[in-house]
């Protein structure tokens, strides 16, 4: 075997080129500053070929930045369904990404690098705001929309923080529905009271 | 001016003396399990000192770590009253905190502390657990009180990291006015639904 690569041609090795390219600027930048073209040129492919593999800006942040929380999947638990469910299919959704191992580790990783590093939470402040604050805005057709969600999020990310990170009993070992039913229409009045 | 100290007998020296001590003490072995007697001894000074100069365990732990939160003032709100108004009282107290650059600073730093080092997160969640849940607890006198209680820190939390540390927008620049109506109802539903 070679130990010199040719330019990338292999679909694995482009891949993982855009993902160190998008890292390295999404890191750097932010992520409202750090545009496909700029991953593209870095990462020295067409940047057609980041559509292709990634589909989205958002979608390559997340799996540059290692990201579970899919906005298209809380865009659908918010524009689907019964309006008065919200606050209950939101919560179980993100309570459920923090009770599985896969997702709790680069979440809780995400969170403690977003709070002790500058440019980390640039990245996610970015993120948050284009791809949830953003998006849960348009699809609520609210006053004060966006207000809305960051609230959403206030409660969201302190439960994450005080269940999963520091870990207060006896909400750390609440069973998941105990936590819903407490939470839920909390997440339900700032979304549509 | 002699480079040796004497033993400390000037109240100044004592006091910082005490300070040294339990703040290595608690970060350490964490709140719960640091006793007075042992800052005393390793403070060498009498513990009789220690509560002359700080009153209380809790008291010298906020000293030492540069705690802003004052689990008095807490009390005094949950009590002192009318009981349908402390969610609102509670949610002013704790902006009135993050507003004042004096007590912003160390609660910011605190928190990313706890967050990111093993042993300021257990020593956090000492402090949390004792003088705020275990003392909000008692003076509730409801079912799950000591639930209701970390479900309030998990909302208020959650709003400083929103608003203060990553700065999402618009929660970031809402006037406190506004925070409060939208957050005081939930800590009230959590205290006394």
């Amino acid at each position: 075997m070679s130990r010199r690569r040719g330019r990338r041609i292999a679909g694995g090795d482009t891949r993982t080129e855009i993902l160190t390219a998008a890292r390295a600027l999404f890191a750097d930048g932010g992520y409202a500053a750090t545009t496909l073209r700029a991953v593209a040129l870095r990462a020295d492919v067409d940047p057609a070929l980041i559509l292709h593999h990634f589909g989205s800006k958002e979608a390559l942040f997340r799996a540059a930045m290692h990201v579970p929380i899919d906005p298209d999947a809380i865009a659908a638990i918010v524009s689907d369904g019964d309006r008065g469910g919200i606050g209950e299919r939101l919560c179980i959704y993100f309570l459920g990404l923090w009770e599985d191992d896969a997702t709790r580790e680069p979440l809780l990783a995400m969170l403690r690098s977003a709070l002790t590093h500058d440019a980390a939470t640039e990245s996610l402040r970015g993120f948050v705001t284009e791809a949830l604050i953003g998006r849960v805005s348009m699809l609520l057709d609210k006053p004060d929309a966006a207000l809305r969600a960051t609230l959403v999020g206030s409660q969201l990310v302190g439960l994450a923080i005080g269940r999963y990170l520091l870990r207060i009993e006896p909400l750390a070992s609440a069973d998941t529905a105990t936590v819903t039913t407490w939470v839920a229409p909390t997440i339900q009045r700032y979304l549509t009271a």
